[in-house]
Formats: structure tokens, C-alpha cells, sequence
């Protein structure tokens, strides 16, 4: 396997950046027919990698692109689950070069270079490793067991029309495992497995004081300003300690006993370097927790936009009648997001003054997730790292919401194992996005060898 | 007079049209040579109408356009300023008609018909009644008095260049009294006289958390969040009682006397239709003061525009680096704006928590000022408006700012007459800016019987 993938790496690269060139953004409905154009271009590349059966599947949305390789019926079946979505790139300006016009460059912590591009690692990157993996198992004849993939098109706008898909393939997506690379390692020289995803509400707020945008001189100081009125709402969301101050906002958060928390505090974890790394002075959170506490196993409240007034060039003297927040709160187990989002809904709504009104519209959402240690699968992925990277991986409790992952649990009944191969510092969701070219290779190579171990423990 | 102007009045409305067209804003350079052609139309204009010695003065900004018709060295002087700069105008997508494509419809306040377009009020209609006024008195022979113009273009970015100007034009501009046309009446059955105006400071700050954008996943409930950060920084600099938390902010207020403040109050002022009109439930103001008191004799604090983080379409989970705010102080005798953009910055600076860095950038600031109500001048104004509108006009205390006026009173040792003719309602500085059709007509008859009473009491 290993020297089909050092012989063919330059083209592996140059397929996916031809991918990556494709602005899939699914948030902006300009970029409808590139989004399209993403998913023929992986069905076509499905297809080229020897997939038995590859179809785009009509959704009220975009399309999900499905195949299958079915070896036996007798033996183990992995079903891959992706994304060939990308977030907006915006702010553009910040992008040292253009987000769909990849480059690869070295940077510190990926001496052998990195591929910058919007998607690079989230997730199209991270999704062609499984094409490829493909690719290289049949051509080597070394596929162990049943594959099937299906790469959707709208997780990053709340994965809308993936519960009925799922629903009504059911039969067809049949498995023993989930297996899905969208997530991230400690570092190159620490690889990890995570076994728990946060789950996500996501809300937009307006806050609406008078009919019409004022002028400050004439009417300031005797009209409440919907930006200073939705400044102080959302300032009193947390408390001085970090702690979020909707009622019943934690009720559901199944506390970790000691033992787990000092099991995960086990991490290596340099808060130092971790700062120094983000340009900061100190870090914030909920008092009580340690960092990775904080962003592993605590819900949290972050404003992810706010706009308000004039903010264009120069100054202008309004006192604006509209100020809007995007405001997202991250959960953990057992929380459920449409709990969150009423529970949400209703405080904001109950602590807005006479002044104001406000409307709160619920985006997405997504469950929380723990993935099983126990498991085949799991110890197959386990294997497989140390193996290809030669040391055994952390289990670690990421931050970020994979909704799919509750979603499969529910409607399949499939545990899903997280084999990500991205860093943290890889930039997903902002300007200057990239993935290693080293994880990118490394990765095909650990899941050639996962089926390889689950296959042979699954006898 | 009346004739003249009943006889002309469509001409004086298209060529104001005209001048509307021109979209002259300040704040955006993209709006440069527009800035250039509304000057040059308003030399134009002052020609046709008749004064003697009109020029284009350049500045290192904008020019100012001067104009002058000396009748007898040995009358009084009138200078009247102005200026032909406008606001921007978005949210373009909340006007009814495009904002420099003029038209005239009728209102509720306005049955005679409105003219809407930006500038229409603020403050090109305005100035337009000076230069239509010099025609008709020239034209009907009546200019009783000497009368110089000055129309700046920088009056919406701070009038940055007009004080060197002004110390230039020392001699030039040597009148007995001012006199603007850039303020409102309460109501067209209800003239007034502003007889004071608050000052601004006018600040914008910048809140720097992580050197990047994060994923929100990730890192949200570990690392600060600039935006609720600049929440919690702009909900602190006021107390519940809407009280200004700055140390030292209302140091050089003057109070007025309990007699002062019974005055005041004796203008008339609805809180229901003012309520109804905004489309509010409640005001909101300091304790303490009623509306007329905290619009006009109080100092306020406004956040003009706030932006940070994802504000497009659908959801984005970022975690932004920065976070923005337009912050203006509406200020009042005997606060300056220079002490006051120090003392904001100094407290702003001390109140960032480590975990991120905050930048505070003065924008323009102007000086409150208060008119005399004894002098020759004004109660010629108050004796114009009695014989125009049928009615002695309400002194009031206005809330913009006009900073020409304490420039005025320290370079040239000249009172201010603030002759205004729009309406509170004309939405200057929002979308759909109008001015009434019959406010423009009444109004350069009115500026018609200033000079003539103003003439006749300085005998």
C-alpha cells in the first residue's frame, strides 16, 4: 500500500486540489451550481476509484453523493460519512492567498508543505483520503471488507435534509461501523482518536427599537439604542465566572465524575504554548474547568456575528432601529438542541426591556455525541494509528459538533469511530484554511490500515 | 416677495432637485469627485442668484464655496452657513425610492408633499433656501443688509478643515451674526428656535482576541470571545439608571437652575405620539429627566455601529478575532469634546480584560454651544417666523450638534441664529430623508423677513 501511495502522491494532491478549486459554499445561494459541481466531481472520482455503484442522490437540498464496494455479504461493512461543503471564506481580505485557488506552502508545524484552500481539511481534504483509500486497497488488492460512502452536501448548514436520506436509504446503508475524518489530532507527534463531539444551537437574533434609524443628536439619550440594549442582553447571557445564566441551562449536563476529568486532564496539554499560538494574554472560561474542560466537556455561549448601525467608512450619527447577533451554544451530553434553543428563546425573550422587541430564529442544530472506547472498531482505528504513526492515539473529547454522529446513532443504530487527521492550528472555519500535505498522505495510509485491522479482528 | 416666490416656486424645486442628484457624501471617498460637482453647482447657483463674488475655496479636504453681496459696508453683515455634503446613504435597501433620484410625495406631516432624497432636509434643501432668498430679495429689491455665505463639505466628517479656514478668512468673514439653517421646528403648526446644541465626541473601538478566527467548536468556552467581550465593555459605561460610568464624565456639566429646567419643559412635547411615532413601547433615558432634558441638556452615550465575526447568510461557527463599535458622546455646555474622546479612551483602555487588546480612534469631535435669546438677531428671527407662520416661536434646546458654532463664537466673536426649518420626522440621516415642499417655500420666505426685521432693529 504504501509505496502505490508514495508513487502516485503528485496526482493524489493534484486530484484534490482540483476539488478544492470548486467554491462549494453551501450558506450562500450563490454558490448553488458550484456546490453541484462538487458533488459530480466526487461521484466521477468515486466511480475512477472503482466503486461498484455510485449515485447522486436528490435531497429538498443539495445532493449526497453514494457508492458502495461490496466485497462479500458475509463480511464486515464500513460506512464512510463526509462533507464536500465548505464554509463561506469571508473575510476574503484576510486570506493570504485566494480561498479557491489552492497553493501549497510549508508553515512551522507542516514542514513538508500544506495545501491552502477553503475545504482543504474541512472537510474535502479529509474526505478524499477515503477516495483515495479506496483506490489504493483495490489496486492493491487489499480491501478486507464492505465499503459504503455517502459525502453530503449541507453539513455546515445544519445537515437539513440528512435525517430523511437517512431514513428513507436505511436498508441501503446498512453497516457494522461509521467511520468518519472530520476531525483533528493533538499534533503530528501526537496523534488522538476523540470520542466525544459537542452538539450545537444556533440562533439569529434581532433586537428592533424604533421604526426608522434616528439621528443620535436629536434623539440620543431619550430613545433606548438597540445596540446598546442587545449588548447588554447578551452580556448578561454569562455571569463573571463564565457560566451561562439561562434557567435550566445545565439541568441535563451529565457531570463527569473525578476519575473521568482526571483521565481527560491527561492530555498533553501546554496552556503556554497554547496561548502563545493564539496571540493572547490569557484564556477565559468557566471558572472550575480547565481548558480542555472548557471546550471538550462544558457547554458554552459564543457570539459569532453582530451587526448593528453604520459600519461603513467615517462616522455617521445614527441611532440605528435594528441590531442583530448570530449566537451559537455548544452541548454536551444529554443537552438536546431543541431544549437549548427553546430554553434560549424564551430567556431572551423575557429579558428584553419595554424598549425593544426582539425575534429569535433558530438555524441548525446538532446533538451532542460519545463514541465508544470499547469497541472493535475503535481499538481496529487505535491499531491503525500506531501502526502508521508509531505511537498509540489519545482519546481526547473534541469541541466541535458533527450532528450526523447522534443522527446515525438514532436512525442506524451505528457507533461511529472519529479518525480525523487535521490540526487544530489547521485554520477550518477562517481565512487561510489548509491541511497538511503529510496528514493528508499519513491519513490514507492509517485508514488503508484500519479496514486491514478491523477486518482481521472482526473474525 | 410672497409673489416672486409663488410665482418661481417649481423652478426653486427642480433646481434643488438637481442639486440632490449629486450624491455628495463625505464619509465615503469613492464620492469624490461628486463632493467636487455639488460644490460647483452651488457656485453656479450663487451666481445666477446674483451675488458678486463667488469662489471655490480649496482646503486640504473638501472645498468650501464662498459668496458674498456687499450692499453698504456701512449695514450690518449676515454670514450664513451651510454645507453640501451629505450622509451616506445605507441600509440603500430601506428607501422607498433610490436616494439620489428625488421625488416629491405626500406625508401625514407633509400634505403639500415632501421631497425625498438624501440631503433633502440635511442640509442641501436647506442651504437652498439661502441662496433662492438672496434671488428673491435681490429680484424684488428688498436685501436690506450685507450678506456673505459660506457652504462647506465637510460637515458630516467633523468639518476637519474648516477651522484653518476660518482663521484664514478672518477678515473676509468679518458680519455681525451667523445664521444656519440645519435644525428643525417641532411641528409646521408649531415654529421654534434652537437655542442650544450639544457637542460629540466621536470614537471607534477596536477589541482583539485570538490572532485569527477559530472554529468556535474548538476553542469557544476556552478562549475569549471579542465580541461578548466589546458587549460587556460597552453594557459597563452606562449604570441602570442610564448613567455614564466614565470617572469624571459629567465633571464640567452645567446644571441648570430648577427655573431653567421648568422653562425648558414648558415646550410642547407628547410622549404618546412621540412614542407612536418611533413605533416604541417605552422611552429610555437617565433618571431623573424627561425627554426634552435628556435629548437636549443632558450628555449621552450612543453605540452607533457594531460589527464582528460572521454577519452573511446562514450560520458560520466562528469565533472571531475582532470585534468593532462606533461610539459617539453627545456633549453639553461646558464639556469639550477633547476632554471627553480622553477621558472615554483612558477608561475604555483600563476596562479591557487581559484577554484581549482594545484600540480607541477619535473620529471628529464638535463643542456644545447655547445662542443668546437677547440680541438683535434672534429676536428678528422670532419676529420672521411670527409674521411667516402666523406664530412666536418655542425657544428650544436641540440635541445635534453643529460645531461650526463654537468655532464661529471662538475665532470670529460671533452669536449664532439657528434658524432651522425641517422637521424631527424628515428622518435626516436615515433612509427616506424628506423635506417638506411647503417648509422649503415657507422657509425662504421666512429668511426673507429675517433680513428685513433684521435691518430694520439694528437701526
Amino acid at each position: 500500500m504504501n509505496s502505490y501511495i508514495e508513487q502516485h502522491k503528485n496526482r493524489f494532491l493534484t486530484e484534490l486540489i482540483d476539488w478544492l478549486r470548486i467554491p462549494s459554499v453551501s450558506a450562500d445561494s450563490k454558490y448553488k451550481d458550484d456546490v453541484r459541481r462538487a458533488a459530480n466531481f466526487a461521484k466521477t472520482q468515486l466511480e475512477t476509484a472503482g466503486a461498484d455503484f455510485v449515485e447522486l442522490c436528490e435531497t429538498a437540498g443539495n445532493p449526497i453523493v453514494y457508492a458502495e464496494k461490496i466485497i462479500d455479504f458475509k463480511l464486515p461493512t464500513v460506512l464512510v460519512y463526509g462533507h464536500y461543503d465548505v464554509q463561506p471564506a469571508d473575510p476574503i481580505n484576510l486570506w493570504n492567498s485566494p480561498p479557491f485557488e489552492p497553493v501549497i506552502q510549508k508553515t512551522a508545524l507542516h514542514p513538508d508543505g500544506a495545501i491552502f484552500a477553503r475545504g482543504a481539511c474541512d472537510d474535502k481534504g479529509q474526505v478524499y483520503m477515503h477516495i483515495k483509500a479506496l483506490e489504493v486497497m483495490l489496486q492493491t488488492d487489499s480491501l478486507p471488507c464492505n465499503l459504503k460512502i455517502m459525502i453530503e452536501g449541507e453539513e455546515e448548514v445544519g445537515s437539513k435534509n440528512l435525517e430523511s436520506f437517512v431514513t428513507a436509504y436505511k436498508d441501503k446503508l446498512k453497516a457494522d461501523v461509521i467511520l468518519i475524518s472530520d476531525t483533528s489530532i493533538i499534533g503530528n507527534d501526537t496523534p488522538s482518536l476523540e470520542v466525544g463531539l459537542r452538539g450545537l444551537s444556533y440562533v439569529e437574533v434581532e433586537v428592533t427599537g424604533p421604526n426608522r434609524d434616528l439621528h443620535s443628536g436629536v434623539y440620543g439619550g431619550g430613545v433606548d439604542n438597540p445596540i446598546n440594549v442587545l449588548c447588554q442582553m447578551i452580556t448578561s447571557l454569562k455571569d463573571a465566572n463564565g457560566h451561562i445564566t439561562i434557567p435550566n441551562f445545565y439541568d441535563n449536563v451529565i457531570e463527569l465524575t473525578a476519575e473521568q476529568r482526571a483521565e481527560l486532564n491527561q492530555a498533553p496539554f501546554d496552556l503556554e504554548a497554547y496561548k502563545k499560538d493564539l496571540g493572547i494574554d490569557d484564556v477565559f472560561g468557566e471558572t472550575g474547568y480547565t481548558t480542555i474542560e472548557r471546550t471538550g466537556i462544558r457547554p458554552t455561549l459564543d457570539v459569532n456575528g453582530i451587526w448593528g448601525g453604520y459600519i461603513g467608512e467615517g462616522a455617521k450619527t445614527v441611532l440605528p432601529s435594528k441590531a442583530f447577533a448570530k449566537i451559537s451554544m455548544r452541548l454536551v451530553p444529554n443537552q438536546t438542541p431543541d431544549e437549548i434553543t427553546e430554553l434560549f428563546q424564551k430567556h431572551f425573550e423575557s429579558i428584553a426591556p419595554k424598549t425593544v422587541k426582539v425575534q429569535v430564529r433558530p438555524h441548525h442544530g446538532g446533538h451532542p455525541a460519545v463514541t465508544p472506547t470499547d469497541s472493535t472498531a475503535f481499538k481496529a482505528a487505535s491499531k491503525a494509528f500506531e501502526e502508521a504513526w508509531g505511537k498509540k492515539p489519545v482519546p481526547t473529547r473534541g469541541g466541535g459538533s458533527i450532528p450526523i454522529v447522534a443522527l446515525f446513532e438514532k436512525e442506524l443504530g451505528l457507533k461511529t469511530v472519529l479518525m480525523g487527521f487535521g490540526l487544530d492550528s489547521d485554520a477550518i472555519h477562517s481565512p487561510n484554511e489548509h491541511y497538511g500535505v503529510f496528514n493528508y498522505l499519513k491519513g490514507i495510509e492509517t485508514i488503508g490500515l484500519f479496514y486491514k485491522h478491523y477486518a482481521e479482528m472482526s473474525k
